[in-house]
């Protein structure tokens, strides 16, 4: 089968590789219909913070179950199914509460890399989610996003308690901060900021519910939300990108007792202590636990309520894939959508 | 009249001022009847991240009022009253939230220092709370710890989120950490482990409602709460220390989705941002809102439901400020009473 291999930085190859077998009981074998490039994957790309050696790629996928381990009970062969970035039992005391990301059994979920052909998925009865039933293909790339980035984007929503009446702002126009917009607007937001300087994402942020744009950035950017929210700072604030400039953008932009989801993952960066401190804010965030949030997601995109498929403005096929990292790298595409 | 003054580390002083006046309208002056030295003056005493140059100290206190500005109307000459270490007009959009050590009118309460025969207090309709009536002597420690470092410690749980069927792990045994033992107890956790090597604390935080001690530090310390908590981590943690160190054991301490309330001040120190991403916890903390709950504690004292005057193991008089000083500096007393 075909598999994408990240060798080094820059360096992102098409591989034949031997298709993945059952290994654990707890294990299932799917078909990829679906993956995608996240924007983790970048950092690598980058030379910045990933594993090098070469690295079967994906985190992100949909697919056709084809084949389960003797102890999976709830997933079956031929369902389409939706996963999570990471493994979890689903049962432990963790995920119960609702962090299956810290599952005690954590682990990443398609541990072979999801931009191939087939990939083996770990602890399938508690990772995947399978649809009502096969979907309408207008619905694949929104029930792809729905397997990580949405994950993102809502859960830093969540994590910053937007809700009803308040005001929220997100740092960072890639996919997941667009999505968080989409989320505040759902999770009913009376007014959301973006911050972008790029014209297409603007434009997808305004049709994600976004009902103003800042373009300023780092200190700059803290002030301008400063100053549209009666100099108080936002109830709610989303950092969707990971960085130090970016998480003291998010810091400062927050009012006392305001909220602060951060989902950017960070590299090697520290924060002054005592900062944080003085904002007297609540932060909240982390690997998103996509699976709490999957049935809804699933629930939502099959009655087209929302549409976060929209995020993709890139199809490649796998063979393609080196150029999509080099598009979401150079910021010319948001989210590419690889098909097998 | 006299003053504590600190001019330089280790170096403090009772000094002869001149009596503050009334400057702004809404200022009060009241006769102090009690202050306390603090943890956060034994940083510039130890020449850590202070103001030097001569500083009249104290920020807790509590007092008569003597005289108040024309534009002060609940607040009245005569009264007992408890104070907080930042003023605030509790009016603003922040203070009517409950973040009043974050109000728009921002300020040191007593800028002419608490360890005083008599001190200024700015906005003193909103920063001051008077008592029903004067309060029985043995009252005082109590009332005195209201004005700060009952509310640290109380605002720290709070911002844990602690609550009944909880566990919550309090890293640090000074006031503040003892007192939050206190708070979780009043707040009804279940289970309080109180982090001490010291016989004294370790007995004070018994009585205050501790069911586990742990004596190791940093990531020792973290390690064994988990050991005590299923392998998990604690609910609800409490950082009352203000190191990295101390930080970084509380975050590891605090289970993922878990809440971590940190009051602790700190001084330049950095956190890795990564540490705290993958940790997946809720954070919480700053400068307390001590305003927020002085009417509930003035209310939890007077009625002897809670104690936290215990706290205070040394009395002394304003001419022995320095003695008290360095009773805290060698943790010989945990807390120090002045009187004027």
């Amino acid at each position: 089968m075909r598999s994408v291999v990240m060798h080094a930085p820059g360096d992102v190859r098409l591989e034949e590789r031997e298709r993945p077998q059952l290994i654990e009981p707890t294990d299932a074998i799917i078909r990829v219909l679906a993956s995608s490039i996240c924007g983790s994957d970048l950092w690598p790309y980058r030379g910045i913070g990933g594993r090098y050696g070469p690295t079967p790629k994906g985190h992100e996928y949909v697919g056709i179950v084809e084949e389960v381990g003797d102890a999976v009970n709830t997933i079956k062969p031929g369902q389409f199914v939706v996963g999570s970035p990471f493994a979890s039992d689903n049962t432990c005391e963790i995920c119960q509460s609702g962090y299956q990301s810290h599952c005690v059994q954590h682990q990443m979920a398609a541990a072979t890399g999801a931009q191939s052909d087939f990939t083996r998925i770990a602890l399938a009865d508690g990772t995947l989610v399978a649809t009502p039933g096969p979907p309408d293909p207008e619905l694949i790339p929104s029930l792809l996003a729905a397997s990580d980035v949405l994950g993102g984007g809502w859960f830093a929503a969540v994590a910053a308690q937007v809700g009803p009446g308040k005001t929220v702002a997100v740092v960072g126009d890639g996919a997941v901060g667009l999505l968080a917009v989409l989320a505040a607007k759902h999770l009913g937001a009376e007014r959301i900021i973006a911050t972008s300087r790029h014209e297409r994402r603007q434009k997808l942020a305004r049709e994600f519910g976004a009902t103003d744009i800042v373009e300023e950035r780092g200190d700059e950017g803290a002030a301008r939300i400063k100053e549209l929210t009666g100099g108080y700072g936002a109830h709610s604030v989303i950092e969707a990108v990971g960085t130090k400039e970016s998480m003291m953008e998010a810091i400062r932009s927050t009012r006392p007792g305001g909220q602060l989801g951060y989902v950017g993952v960070f590299h090697g960066e520290e924060l002054p202590i005592m900062d944080m401190f003085s904002a007297g804010i609540n932060l909240h965030g982390g690997p998103a636990p996509v699976r709490r949030f999957l049935p809804e997601f699933i629930d939502l995109i099959w009655n087209r309520q929302i549409n976060p498929g929209k995020v993709y403005d890139l199809e490649l096929p796998l063979e393609q894939a080196a150029l999509g990292y080099e598009a979401m790298h150079t910021r010319q595409a948001v989210k590419v959508l690889l098909r097998p």
